[in-house]
């Protein structure tokens, strides 16, 4: 006897990446950041004591709200604190996109996304990217066509590293009729010269809606802490109405604030990725896996013709190195590889070179 | 211009108790426990480091399941944590109850439960209390009637308090022909010679989910920990689809972990409300408030004919002590007085009397 919605029997679950247990395991399959978080968090942590979290936490995060406000150069208003940015998408599908609504999407791209449109019992638009990973000029009208009232973009794109600039997505929204999230889980890792900033076009922009995490830039995967940033008008339903009362607890509040406060620390880490990205494509080529300019903290790779990609995948997998191989179209001759640390990546790069017999 | 759904622009979010920035206030107004969580909570906290919160947490949050599992003698598979006890609320409303579907809950009842069904487009058949709060016989009768395929019932109630054994619930569940969700987020705080033992009863009730939380039994209402206890055909949709892939973290698992093994300790605070609660209510009494006999950590006093709830309350507020008061059918003479401890008590029952003039 089941007793669950009919959409929610039919679907299939998110699968996310392995999460092995055991610590020497070379973890490069969910993009975590190789490097420590600030110090600034630990202190943090060690502030907390067991009395402060007796009492429900402050419901809508204000200290956090305004200090990423600070940082982002817009009012607290503007910010919606989250738990991690898997919330704000799930989130936004709630708020903007009913049952029989559609979600537009680019595909490839985050699994994930589809997953809440089922959920939700919303249809999807899935528009193919172009050849080489850009989002197609028509994605707009693509999407007004298909009635969308919401749609989701990872920028820079995954899998593929792909930036798309700001001044196309602020085109691409004001040409949108719906709401566009722009998903900047990676944005952190983007090379500062390409003065990349969304966050500016927003007052431009009522239907932009900018998703940032914790996870990735500031080495806290584990503690839970995304928020959206967009105009009031988006954010206020989702912040007095859609989202769980008490979303995000007291000691993720205090650990994310001390985190954006100490973001020139964190920004340390992300320079550190970028050069080992840039040496890790390099050697990559080498081998004969050759790599789309990334600016995420990963690289997707394509496998030299005559390998597969899924046997390097599992043969990496017995050599304790995870990296993440994708069953998709498009997909099923590359691997996505987290940029680790240096030792970690030059283990990775012997362990690919023997099973390639390179 | 609007960009939320019509049903979301329509409806009115959930008012949560006020949560006051300055540590000197009384706060009897959200239930918390007014004691510490047990030690052994602390020393989870302090064994946690920064580095362990870089990777993803362990996203079934397999190490509280078993525990969990184990203390209430089922399977790990029968356990479902979630971030509050409010998204497992929420959960049960996305994976059983669609947009048109019904809703049942008793009224009055905790505030939530429309907001959920609101939130996302259900029906509510709200059934009214018996004048002694009771749920009325032919509640699930009702229910069927009404064609929901949900129902939320907290017990013990809130805000009465009263307590429905776990053979009324189990008659009512056979009969109901959708989910019973038993919202038991109080009952750490019911007298242990009562046996009272719903999850006893999950075997041969396949559509019983009970909802149990950390916030109030275990003094841990920041850390947002919460889980559901019910049969596998129940929570694997849940684990498996509709929850956010990592909902709850690496942070608040260990520590609920540590406070679930801790219960013992915990049950010391539950004992010494329980002492309170009788001092309080038989003072309310003498006071002309007459209190219903309750079994959670709180209390709802009828004041006297000649005063105002409201006024009463705004008084207290005036004083630095938060009281609840509810404008809202039936509650409207009435206040919801949280368990505090002896000196806060005191403290209460003194600006009780001078505002009484008693």
């Amino acid at each position: 006897m089941s007793f669950e919605r009919a959409n929610i029997h039919a679907m299939d679950g998110y699968l996310p990446g392995e999460q092995p247990n055991q610590p020497d395991v070379i973890k490069l399959n969910t993009n975590e950041n190789p490097y420590p978080a600030p110090a600034a968090v630990a202190a943090a942590l060690a502030a907390i004591r067991v009395e402060d979290l007796r009492r429900y936490p402050p419901p809508t995060a204000t200290a956090f709200r305004q200090t990423a406000a600070q940082l982002h150069g817009v009012a607290p208003e503007c910010i919606l604190p989250t738990n991690g940015g898997d919330e704000l998408l799930r989130l936004a599908v709630t708020t903007f996109c009913g049952t029989g609504d559609t979600l537009g999407i680019a595909m490839p791209s985050y699994s994930l996304y589809p997953v809440l449109a089922n959920i939700q019992g919303c249809r999807v638009a899935a528009i193919p990217m172009t050849d080489d990973w850009r989002l197609r000029d028509d994605f707009p009208d693509r999407l007004n066509a298909a009635g969308a009232r919401l749609a989701m973009v990872v920028n820079p794109h995954a899998p593929s590293g792909k930036l798309t600039s700001a001044v196309t997505l602020k085109s691409m929204a004001r040409r949108f009729r719906g709401v566009l999230l722009v998903d900047e889980a990676y944005v952190d890792f983007v090379d500062p010269e390409l003065r990349y900033d969304l966050v500016a076009t927003l007052r431009s922009c009522p239907n932009l809606l900018i998703l940032r995490t914790l996870s990735k830039g500031y080495s806290l995967a584990g503690l839970r802490f995304g928020y959206g940033i967009g105009n009031p008008d988006l954010i206020e339903p989702m912040i007095s109405k859609t989202r769980d009362s008490y979303n995000t607890d007291y000691i993720s509040q205090q650990l994310a604030t001390a985190a954006l406060k100490a973001a020139k620390d964190a920004s340390k880490t992300w320079e550190q990725v970028r050069t080992e990205r840039a040496r890790l494509s390099a050697a990559l080529q080498t081998l004969g896996l050759s790599c789309l300019p990334s600016q995420a903290n990963f690289v997707l790779a394509q496998v030299p013709a005559q390998a597969s990609a899924e046997a390097l995948y599992q043969s990496l997998k017995a050599d304790g190195i995870l990296i993440r191989y994708f069953d998709q179209d498009r997909l099923r001759d590359k691997l996505r590889i987290t940029v680790g640390t240096p030792s970690q990546n030059d283990r990775l790069l012997d362990r690919l070179q023997a099973h390639l017999g390179a």
